[in-house]
Formats: structure tokens, sequence, C-alpha cells
């Protein structure tokens, strides 16, 4: 499955999809796309993807896929970083929808808005650093009773939920308040060799 | 599978739950919960789901499974709501993705401060119409192109937009100026029983 990935290096949604491409070691063209230059709203891009979205993902056919943690769901179908216990899957699927309703709306946007639009922390909405922490907390929590998001081993959910959890401190959260989840973050960077 | 569906009928993503499983015919207990007095921020409720949303399934086991899409998909598994082809299984995950993302935080969110808070249409925040507006043009655009969001049947990704896009009128949404979404919304009403 030779495919083409759109992305977009500081974005944490596209490095998901690169990651989880270099882990099942499929072999692909990476596009940079750069959202800051608007490089996703030219005519072009937006044929691919009317979203105006990166990730994307074009196949060798020319059928294009959008959405993240849709791509590396469609990538990693049938390999281990799915799980086979159908309850487990959808678990997995729990967390990835979680990941986008209630942790990267907060956690990404607020490292956005301080690290890539330089905006102080002080600056930032209330609700993005409060709704923020609350997702952090509550990942502490699980990561208290399970070395990763679905059990022992690693599934998408890290995948997804590693993503900007990583890179949060770049959006003002004190990631030393949740220790399982650094730990966490260690694990599972180093089983995708991110560095 | 006899299962627990906590939900508060007032909710599009509860009732994608409810459909799902009557378009299947599975057997549920649905336990009426309130969002507007705080029932599913009970101890009670919170140590069934530490996220402190519905819908919320609890299985005979006792095992808890949250987020609607994540729920539908499991109990759509196997059946004719999720498409055979892994392309087309992955786009009805890009279309749910997308809903959670770029819809419902805005169709469905306008909808309930206007009508469950009492808000006036012209005191919503301009964002909520911009990118609820957004979020049905695009829904316009691929159903002048195909019946359902993914070919020619109904799957999930027609089930969790239909949601809040057949109420998005409350919401102070005209959806007179989509005519292929109108047309769609009442296909999908017509093969869930929607009343």
């Amino acid at each position: 499955m030779a495919f083409r990935i759109y992305g977009d290096s500081i974005s944490g949604n596209c490095l998901k999809v690169k990651w989880t491409a270099d882990r099942l070691s499929l072999a692909y063209d990476w596009i940079e796309t750069n959202v800051l230059t608007a490089e996703t709203r030219t005519t072009e891009f937006l044929a691919l993807n009317p979203a105006g979205q990166v990730p994307l993902v074009v196949f060798a056919d020319g059928r294009p896929l959008a959405q993240s943690n849709a791509i590396i769901f469609h990538l990693a179908e049938g390999s281990d970083l799915i799980p086979s216990s159908a309850f487990d899957r959808a678990k997995m699927l729990e967390w990835m929808f979680w990941e986008q309703y209630s942790h990267e709306p907060y956690i990404a946007v607020a490292r956005f808005q301080m690290r890539y639009l330089g905006k102080p922390a002080e600056s930032l909405e209330p609700r993005l650093v409060e709704r923020g922490a609350a997702a952090l907390a509550r990942l502490e929590t699980q990561l208290k009773q399970s070395r990763f998001l679905v059990g022992d081993t690693l599934t998408l959910a890290d995948v997804a939920l590693v993503a900007y959890t990583r890179v949060a401190h770049e959006g003002g959260f004190d990631l030393s308040l949740y220790p399982a989840v650094l730990a966490w973050v260690s694990r599972v960077e180093a089983d995708l060799g991110i560095e």
C-alpha cells in the first residue's frame, strides 16, 4: 500500500499518521504542507480535501482519506495496534473519539496559541486551561491503573493521545503534576521510536 | 447482548445509540439520565463514566463503554451498518470523527443554547453560526453526489450525522438552504423509523 501523506510536521494530528506508518513499516511519501501559510486552503488542496485540513492521505488509486484517527485506523487494520477483542477495540475507539472531543480542542489549541501564535499563558481562554487540565487528570487516573490506555499493550489509543500530550507543556500545562502520564509518554515514545 | 443505555432523550448523541440498537433489534434497557439536572455528575454515575457524559452503555458483565460513535461502532460490528470494504469503513469513520470535531460542537451547541438555555439566535457566538453553516454546506456538497454519506446504503456515518442535522433548525440554521441535506434527512429517518 504505497500512498502520500500530506502533513505539517508541527501538527500532532499529522505525526500520528507518520508514526503509525513507520511502526507498521508502510511505504509512503510525506508531502510537507504548511498550515501557517495556508497551504491547506489552496484550490488544489481543497479539491483533495474539502474540509481543508491535514493530515490527508491519498492512496495510489487517487482516493483520499482525511481525519487523523480514521486514517490510522485504516492503516492499522489487521495489525497488533488494534486489539483483536471486540470490546477492547471499542474502548480504543472510545479514547480516540474522546481525544478529538475533549483533549485536542484544549491541549492542542493552547499549545498552538502559545507556541505558534506567541500568546502568553496568561492570555489563554480559561476554558482551554481548565478543560485541558481535566483531560490530563483523566489520563492520569487511567494510567495509574494500566500500562497503556487499553490494557497492557500499545494501541492506536496511545498513538492518538500521546500526540499532543507529549507537547502539552508547550501549551502551559505542567506535566510533572501527572507522573503516570509522564511515564506513559516515555513508554509510548520508546515503542514508536519518537525522539 | 443485553445491556443498559444511560441516555438523555433530548441528546442526539444518545439517540444515535437508541436508533442503532433498534435498527439491529438489540435488547436493552433505557435509563433516562437528565443532563440538565446534572444526573451525569452524581457519584454513582461518575463511577461508571469518569468523563461524566451520556450516552453510556453498561453491558451485562458490568463493563461500561462511552462515546456515542464508539458505542454504535461496537453495537454494529458485523452488521450491514458498517461497510465490508476496508476503504469504505475508513470513510465512514472519517465522517464520524469529523462529526464530533467539526459538526456537533457548533450545531448541537447552538441548538442546546437556543432550545434548552433560551438564548436568542442573535446572541449566539458568531463562531457557532459560521462553523455550523460550513458543516451543513459540506454535507450538502457530499449529498449532491451520493444518496448516503458513504455510497448508496445507510452506514453509521448517516446515523451519527443525522442526529443533530435533523434538529439544526432548533439552533437557528435554515435547512431549506441545503435541499440535498433535507432529502437525505428524510431518507435516513425513514430507514431508522424515526418519527
